[in-house]
């Protein structure tokens, strides 16, 4: 309990748990103020990300480095899964699918171009494991070509083009599971000397004890999925209030909320110049949503949700998911950074925020 | 004779020339057994094109290597061009496109991946000549725009629209075999010591006296022909009695049946550390096909079909070979392959298989 | 003066500057003879294009290394720009747009390819500066997606679609020219080192005093702006007199012409072997265009079109751009060059073409 406390005092980020009560507390007396709500529940959920994310790492770090990297990458985006999953349980499909291309997107062109660019304004070359960068960049390929082809071979909005979609989004997803965990296997067990800078750097913070460790991980799991309520529940009155499209609310606002625990490890790595840290990070987060959170919220559509959910997204978000790739693919290429290689990668992210924020509502 | 006993004797693969006799006797005796004789002429045709293919590099080894290297180059994908010739002869043109678009992503994705993950098994790193790889990438590249423009630029279903992708695709079909032609210039005249390693491992086998290997190449490639014929008319009748789709059939089952002679050589060789080998045919059987027999269609289209074929493709079908040549170009980056690479592809693969396999009929 | 009319006798293109005063008398004398009128007007434009090119660079080359950079990448295109800008206000804006991709393509396929080809045909194997073409490559890239995402999301033709486009497309223009000026920072101040050998080589030919310089592109501007209108005046209708589509003419014919003096300069550099100055004009001169002409014309047609003008580009054009794209990323990864990778490129380039030859007219 101590080390909580002193983490807590120790990191201004985790002081915004004090919005946590207040969130709570405004939801029983004002429940339609869904203004006000919003911008409680992000400010609660960013330091409980946080928490949620160190917990992971304590975990992970007491139970040996194959069942840790296990967890590691099961639970590395939890905060992104409990909030998705409440939307899948509320039945807001487009809000889910929405914030699963929008952390692809934002985890690939946002938090690896920010790291690039903050990185570069201190040093004048970075290099980092090129090896790595690309085996993230194979598996985000494959998810996107997963992801690409329900719309590309769409067929009119028949019935029997609906069974085609679901059964094919079903197979889809058992295959991307598997993809992954055969990656696992790849990058914890065959071949993990090729990933080793990587590897060795992210023993970073003093871990936790475990008891703390899994209690944090339980309760704030819980707190997690409370607060996300209140967010899926007031983000679209929010959004038309901000006069932001829905949209950008499930690509933008929701992947930097969910994002934002991570977002702070990466960009701090890169200010060390320990940018393998950074594009672990960001990379792993996104192939991590794109081939196991994407695919466990179908096959979980099938027992919460009110219909089965299908992987056909609207395609400017595949158009954007595909450049995203391959964005990724062309900057990986040569394992070395500077700040316009970041900047190139904001700019990217920037004319798709822009486009999100700008298109009429109802267009998606 | 002698060496063709023997070559029968030590290939249990030839034992299957037994089902030769036996789809003609069949095809007398119940011509409307659609299933029975679909079965039988694949087995009958896998044996073929393996005795065709011996048969051609035999001719290429007695007559000096550009000759040579033509001959290969022209012969070492008769049988996919006898069976398209049969279907193009028939007037089933969309069975023609098909088994064309179906044996370049076969060839990419399927051969070279199976052959990098079978190589993978058995040794932790191969390393393969990259400007081989990289320089049939950019043949497939071409080819993929080539194949992609009648698509790209469709218009409506106008009589001007027709005569319009006809007379483009002609051009195009004239304009990819001259790229092919100077593509073997380049390979096999002006550059090429940068393909040295791949060439001087392909001497595999024993080659045959020069008289045996031309008879052979005779009498097989009508036999070929002959069974090509019943197959071609079974196929789609069959495809239905297996709950098969008709694209499943062109783009999976011909391409498999078409290749399985050149897949049992790439995976020997990925078996045997030769991934020169592999890779050279893999990606050669896929350019050849995207640069050489595919054009030769169109143009043949103008003499024996019915109305002149186009290239213009189902757009899922141009979806699917533009991915695969964005994969084999991203994984053939760095001439270096392991398991988890081949079982990328291999993914890739399957669910371009999957989804043609689920994709409702009559919507290609 | 004297080093202008010594220019004017050992450069025999400056010849056609006898075209100058030709076309103004025909336009006077017979202003409905079109076809004669275009012929006339290109042949003029030539000659004035170049030494356009040639003030800009003796300006440059006087004015110290950044503020010449400055100068070199704001007016390396002023042809461009000027024709570009006479189809403006003549409300041409499907020429504007087909004559900005038509330039992009035509520098990255055409000119990177010929230089490629040419260079290959006398040298068995070039090398090049590898960063440089990156980064060149990754600026269009960059461009690429801002060009294609406003027909990537375009929403069917309603008022509220019109003014999305319209205020999308402004912001893109801004971030484009910001990007292109980061850009600048980024290669002539932060990180010269980087593309040091591109650099120093361009001193090629001996600069003109810098009075001279500066009234030559005073004049000369004046001048390709009243040709120019002859010529934007002439060209749909002589387009109709040759057989060509107006597709073919903005994307093949008014880019070729109005890069007609860069394409010398980068194929004489191919045939001394100087690569990095061919790769240099042809990426640099293609980058310019799509982040720095492109924008800037958008923003003028508020103040100089009849109405303001959008970046939603036909989609056949925008395929070819990003295929031009990955074609350019595709062969400038090794930095090493052949004749059949120039080849490749032009064959891509006579694809596009053709396609755009045999168009039916009315179908843009």
């Amino acid at each position: 309990m101590n080390s909580l406390l002193k983490e807590i005092r120790h990191n201004p980020l985790l002081w915004l748990l004090v919005f946590v009560p207040v969130v709570f507390a405004a939801e029983k007396i004002k429940p339609e103020a869904y203004t006000l709500l919003f911008v409680l529940s992000v400010l609660a959920i960013v330091p409980l990300a946080s928490l949620l994310s160190h917990a992971t790492e304590s975990v992970a770090s007491k139970t040996g480095d194959s069942v840790g990297g296990l967890l590691n990458a099961t639970l590395g985006n939890l905060t992104e899964l409990v909030i998705a999953v409440t939307a899948l349980r509320a039945g807001q499909y487009m809000l889910v699918k929405a914030s699963v291309a929008g952390a692809i997107v934002t985890n690939t062109l946002f938090m690896l171009g920010a790291s690039f660019f903050l990185g570069g304004l201190k040093y004048h070359i970075q290099e980092y494991n090129r090896v790595s960068a690309r085996f993230q960049a194979g598996l985000l390929f494959l998810s996107t070509v997963a992801l690409l082809i329900p719309s590309a071979v769409s067929l009119s909005d028949s019935p029997a083009a609906t069974a085609f979609t679901r059964e094919l989004s079903m197979w889809l997803a058992v295959l991307l599971i598997v993809a992954y965990g055969l990656g696992m296997v790849f990058s914890l067990k065959t071949h993990r000397e090729l990933f080793a800078s990587a590897e060795s750097e992210e023993a970073g913070e003093a871990p936790w004890p475990i008891g703390l460790a899994l209690g944090t991980l339980a309760c704030v799991t819980v707190l997690v999925a409370l607060v996300s309520e209140i967010f899926v529940e007031s983000v679209q009155e929010a959004a038309v209030a901000f006069g932001m499209t829905p949209a950008f609310v499930g690509f933008i606002v929701v992947a930097l909320v969910g994002g934002a625990a991570e977002m702070a490890s990466a960009f701090s790595g890169a200010r060390k110049d320990r940018l393998d840290l950074s594009v672990g990070i960001a990379l792993g987060s996104a192939s991590q949503i794109a081939l196991f959170v994407a695919p466990v919220l179908v096959l979980l559509s099938y027992v919460l949700g009110p219909v089965p959910m299908d992987l056909q997204f609207w395609p400017g978000a595949v158009v954007m998911m595909l450049l995203a790739t391959m964005a990724t693919s062309f900057v990986t290429n040569s394992g070395r950074s500077t700040w316009f290689v970041g900047l190139l990668l904001l700019m990217v992210y920037l004319i798709f925020a822009m486009t999100l924020f700008l298109l009429p509502p109802r267009s998606t």
